[in-house]
């Protein structure tokens, strides 16, 4: 399938589940469903020099870190940092319980200490393991590819209304919530033309 | 093409833009990118008996109600009803600060106010007029369709890690946070499964 020649509206927005079947055929060296997502080591970078529009999510695989010691809850660009926040949280298939992922969250900071509204989620495979020793099974991370979610938390407003756009209702065009009929002197402009088609 | 065929992690989740983009050309009777939305008078039901998945964003165009005198902003359903939240929104196009349809909230409440986590979000054209008394342009919705987007608000955790998923980490699974071949003496089980193949 072309992914290119999708209808508008539709795009590749994955729930947590979906990404790791991506990342588990990834790291099982197995086909992907389509080809959507590239290699990148996206903490080296800023958010805003990654490739994808700034609006939508992005997603990324990189290389894992295995070593043992490695706890990194930061990780340096030109610009700024990207900061682990929160606990890491388990991801569950579905309705079942049964965990197939760990996703940690991480905020850019800009200079010093900024935080700005960037995020980015990393995703790992885990592994269920049964020992001989103890009654019980273990969860491990496993491969060497994780997976990336980035994007822009929205701003939260406190006007729900066209505030929010920067602008208020009130001070640009006129409104009439009616039907065209009741003004049958003015003159439609511009309804047909498609805002999408430029 | 056919919808039904998308690969995993694509979907039908339009932009508020793309979905105006839909609605225009229902509105005037052209063909529409893809045929995703059905014709539902979405307001008249209880969220949870409307079709598709419960936690998917739904679309639904629905008969626009012109009577001058309407400003209804309640709908009833036979379990609760819908009401207006906050200020109508306008939508623009892109960078363009041109806009092109208003979006008007509705919180589901069961029984007589029991708000629950249901969202519908409406949709309208509006049309720009140029008026012969007036020097300035007016707005006005027209058409005979709105189109509606039907999902459940999440839930916000104040924690950010398993506790999300109503239940611990600590309660479950020991977690190994290291590479495989640091537990030679154990058995990995389920890693090769797939969750989503099932």
């Amino acid at each position: 399938m072309e992914i290119a020649n999708l209808p508008i509206g539709f795009r590749f927005n994955p729930t947590d589940a979906e990404l790791l079947y991506y990342l588990k055929k990834k790291v099982l060296s197995l086909p992907l469903p389509a080809n959507v997502i590239p290699e990148l080591e996206a903490f080296q970078f800023n958010p805003w020099d990654l490739p994808g529009g700034l609006n939508e999510n992005r997603f990324f695989f990189c290389k894992r870190k295995k070593n043992l010691m490695s706890k990194c809850s930061s990780f340096s660009t030109d610009c700024g940092y990207w900061k682990s926040s929160g606990k890491e949280k388990q991801i569950v298939a579905g309705e079942s319980n049964h965990v197939i992922g760990m996703m940690k969250t991480f905020v850019f900071y800009q200079g010093r200490n900024i935080k700005t509204q960037w995020i980015m989620q990393e995703f790992t495979i885990v592994a269920h393991l049964k020992t001989p020793f103890l009654d019980q099974r273990l969860m491990m991370k496993v491969g060497s590819w994780v997976v990336c979610r980035l994007y822009q938390r929205k701003m939260r407003a406190r006007n729900h209304g066209a505030a929010e756009l920067g602008h208020s209702f009130a001070q640009t065009t006129p409104f009439l919530p009616t039907s065209p009929s009741s003004s049958s002197s003015s003159e439609i402009t511009d309804m047909s033309s498609s805002d999408l088609d430029e």
